[in-house]
C-alpha cells in the first residue's frame, strides 16, 4: 500500500543557507530552534507550562511509580540529562535505557509507569520495537521526536514535539538541543503539577530557559575562537570529555559528535571517574576536553584538570565567561555565559558541536555524510 | 589514635608464585577465587543459599522497592551486570550508579530501597560518601568489599565478602569475578525467596554456576592462542570492545583493562549502539572485539559482525566452543565453554583480561603498576 505525507516544510531549509556545510548551519539555528520548542509553551508571564500534547495524561503522568527512558545516540544522552533533572526536581525514579538492549529484556513495567522514547525521526527501529515492548506491558507510551506524523508519533499514547526543523547533517546538532528544551519543559511542569519545586525555583527557571536563545548567540560568536582551537587539535588520535551532572551526559554527546564526522576516538566520562581507569591514557598527546562552569562541582573539576596537567595532557575547558583562573591553569577556554546549572546542557553542547566541526573539516572529513553513518537507523 | 589490624593472609599470597606478574597470577587464580566465594554458601544438593552476613535483614531486602547499586570503576561494571540478573530473575527495579555521580546528587531513596556498595578494597573514597549519603536517607545500605574489617564492611549494616584473597595488580581481575559470583548468589537467593524463579531454572543455575570453576580452566587453557592473538593487536591504537544483555558490561570490562595496562584507548559499547556512531571509526586499523557466544542475541550479533568487516575492521570475536561459524566470518576466534547466559560473564571476561595482559606485556608496560592509577583510590 502507498501512504501519501504531506512534508510540512519551506522552501530554504533545505539548502545551505550560506553555511559551508548542513551541520554548521544547523549549529547556528539553535537559539532560534530552543525558542521555537519553548514559545508558545511557556504562557505569558511563565506561570505555567503548556504541553499540550500530554494535557489528557498529565495527571497520570504526575502520579508515575517509575519514569523510564529509551534512544539510542544522541536522544540517548538528552535522556541521560533528562535523568538528572527529573529526579532532582520532580522527584520520581528515572531509568535511561538504550533501546536496544531494552528491547531484548524482560522489563519491569506496569500501568504506574511512564515510558518515553525519543528519536529525531522517529523512525529509529529499535526504539520502535522498545516503544511496542512497553505498550504491552501496559506503561503509559510518550514519544519525544522531531518528524510530524512519524510512526513513533502515531504509535504513542501522547507526546512532545521538538520544533527543530528539518534536521539534513547525520550528526545530530540541533534536535538534541530541541529534545533537551523539551524535557526541561516537561519536568518544570511535572515538578510544578507535584509540588516538588518551589515557587521562586520554578520563576527562576523558566525565566533563565526564556534567556538560553540570547546566550547561545553569544556562544556562536566565538566561531572563530573555537577554529583556532581546533586547528591546535586537528591531527589528534583521541580524545577524553570529562563533566560532572548534567554536564557529564554532554562530555559524552560532545565525544560522540567527534567520533561521529572526525573519526578520531573520543570518549566522555563522568569525570570523577577519570581515576578509576582513563587517567592511564593521559600524556602529552592526548586533547582532554573539560566541561567546567563555575557550579557545585567546580572545585572538584578543577581537581581533576590539575590531574590531567601533572601527566601533560591538554586541557580545553569550557569555562563560564570571565573565569581568569581556568585561563592559566589550562591550555585552552571557551566561555560561556553564565547560567542556572539545571539549563548549563544547552549551552555547554554548543561549543563542543563546533569543536567537532571544524576539527572534521580541517581534517578533510565529509561532515554532513560521515562514512559508515545512517542519518536515521530504521534498520536493527 | 592508632589501629592495630591483624591482616587475614597467608605466606605466599604475596609473591607471584611463579607468574611472570601478578596480574598473570590472579588472572590464573579465578576458578578458584571463584569457588572460595560460592563455596559453603551453596548449601548441599544446592537447596538453599546461605549469605550468612545478610541473614538478619534478608526479609527486608525481600521487600524491596527499589535497589541501587554505587560503584566506581570495576565494581561499577559488577553493578550493571547485576542490574540485567536482578532484573530478570527477582524482578526489582534496579538502578546503578557511579559513586562519584551519586554522592553530589540529592537522591531519592526512602526505607523501602536498598543500597549496595560495592568496592575491592571498601575504601574508596567516593563510594563511602556515598554510602554515608544513603544511610542518611533511611535506605537499607549492604556492603560487598575483598578486604576484611574494611570501612565499607564496618560502615555497612550488612554485607558479603568476596573471597578473592589479596589482589596487588592495580587492573582488578580475580575480584571482578568474585563480585560478580556474589552478586549472582544474592540474586539467586533473592529470586527464590520472592518466588520469582522457577524451582527448575534455580537449580540450573546453581548447578552451573558449580561448574564454572571447571569451565574457567579449560579457558586458561588458551592462554598461549590469546597470546599469539595479542601478538597481532599489539600495536593498536585504538580498539572498540561490543556486547549484549549482560556481556555489555563485560565488554565495557574488557575495555577497560586494555585502557588501564596498555595505554591503547579502547571503548565499550552495546552492540546495538555501533550504528549510532561508533561505527564511523571503523577501518583496517580498527580492531573490534565482539563477545558472541551462541545465546539469544546471536544472530544480531553476527549482524554487528557482517556490518565492521563490511567496512574491513578487524573483528576478535569470543565465541562458545566448536562454532565454525564465526571462525570464517572473523579474523581471530577465542573460545570459551557453553554456559547459562546468566553465568557467561564470569567466562567471556578471562579471555579479555588475558589479552589486555598479553598486549600490555608485548608492548612493554608496566602491568602491575600501570601509570597514573592506584590500587585504591582513597581520594577523592
Amino acid at each position: 500500500s502507498v501512504t501519501i505525507s504531506n512534508l510540512d516544510m519551506q522552501i530554504g531549509e533545505l539548502d545551505k543557507n550560506g553555511f559551508e556545510h548542513f551541520m554548521l548551519k544547523e549549529i547556528f539555528e539553535q537559539p532560534q530552534t530552543i525558542e521555537d520548542t519553548f514559545k508558545g509553551r511557556l504562557k505569558p508571564e511563565y506561570s505555567d507550562i503548556v504541553l499540550g500534547g500530554l494535557h489528557h495524561v498529565f495527571p497520570r503522568i504526575a502520579k508515575a511509580g517509575r519514569i523510564v527512558i529509551i534512544g539510542c545516540g544522541t536522544s540517548w544522552h538528552a535522556a541521560l540529562i533528562a535523568e538528572y533533572l527529573l529526579e532532582d526536581f520532580a522527584q520520581i525514579p528515572v531509568e535511561v535505557e538504550y533501546a536496544s538492549e531494552f528491547r531484548y529484556r524482560k522489563p519491569l513495567l506496569n500501568k504506574n509507569d511512564v515510558v518515553i522514547l525519543i528519536s529525531q525521526s522517529g523512525e529509529t527501529a529499535d526504539t520502535l520495537a522498545a516503544l511496542r515492548l512497553a505498550r504491552e506491558k501496559g506503561a503509559l507510551v510518550l514519544g519525544i521526536c522531531n518528524v510530524v506524523g512519524s510512526t513513533l508519533s502515531r504509535e504513542t499514547e501522547a507526546g512532545v514535539y521538538t520544533h527543530a526543523g528539518v534536521e539534513i547533517g547525520v550528526a545530530s546538532t540541533k534536535a538534541f538541543t530541541a529534545q533537551v528544551t523539551v524535557l526541561t519543559l516537561f519536568t518544570l511542569k511535572l515538578a510544578k503539577t507535584r509540588g516538588t519545586i518551589s515557587d521562586e525555583e520554578y520563576s527562576l527557571l523558566v525565566k533563565e530557559l526564556a534567556e538560553i536563545p540570547k546566550k547561545g548567540r553569544a556562544i556562536l560568536e566565538n566561531n572563530e575562537k573555537i577554529r583556532q582551537v581546533a586547528e591546535k587539535y586537528k591531527d589528534a588520535v583521541n580524545a577524553l570529555y570529562l563533566g560532572r551532572g548534567t554536564l557529564f551526559p554532554v562530555a559524552m554527546e560532545g565525544a560522540l559528535k567527534l567520533k561521529e564526522i572526525s573519526y578520531i576516538h573520543a570518549e566522555g566520562y563522568a569525570a570523577g571517574e577519570m581515576k578509576h581507569g582513563p587517567i592511564a591514557l593521559v600524556d602529552d598527546n592526548l586533547p582532554v576536553v573539560v566541561v567546567a562552569p563555575q557550579d557545585a562541582w567546580y572545585e572538584k573539576i578543577i581537581s581533576n584538570i590539575q590531574e590531567v596537567k601533572a601527566r601533560k595532557g591538554n586541557v580545553i575547558a569550557i569555562v563560564t565567561e570571565g573565569d581568569t583562573g581556568l585561563k592559566e591553569l589550562t591550555d585552552d577556554v571557551i566561555e560561556i555565559p553564565r547560567s542556572h546549572p539545571a539549563l548549563a546542557p544547552l549551552l555547554a553542547v554548543i561549543p563542543l558541536q563546533l569543536l567537532a566541526y571544524h576539527i572534521a573539516v580541517l581534517r578533510g572529513c565529509n561532515v554532513d555524510q560521515p562514512r559508515n553513518l545512517a542519518k536515521s537507523v530504521t534498520v536493527e
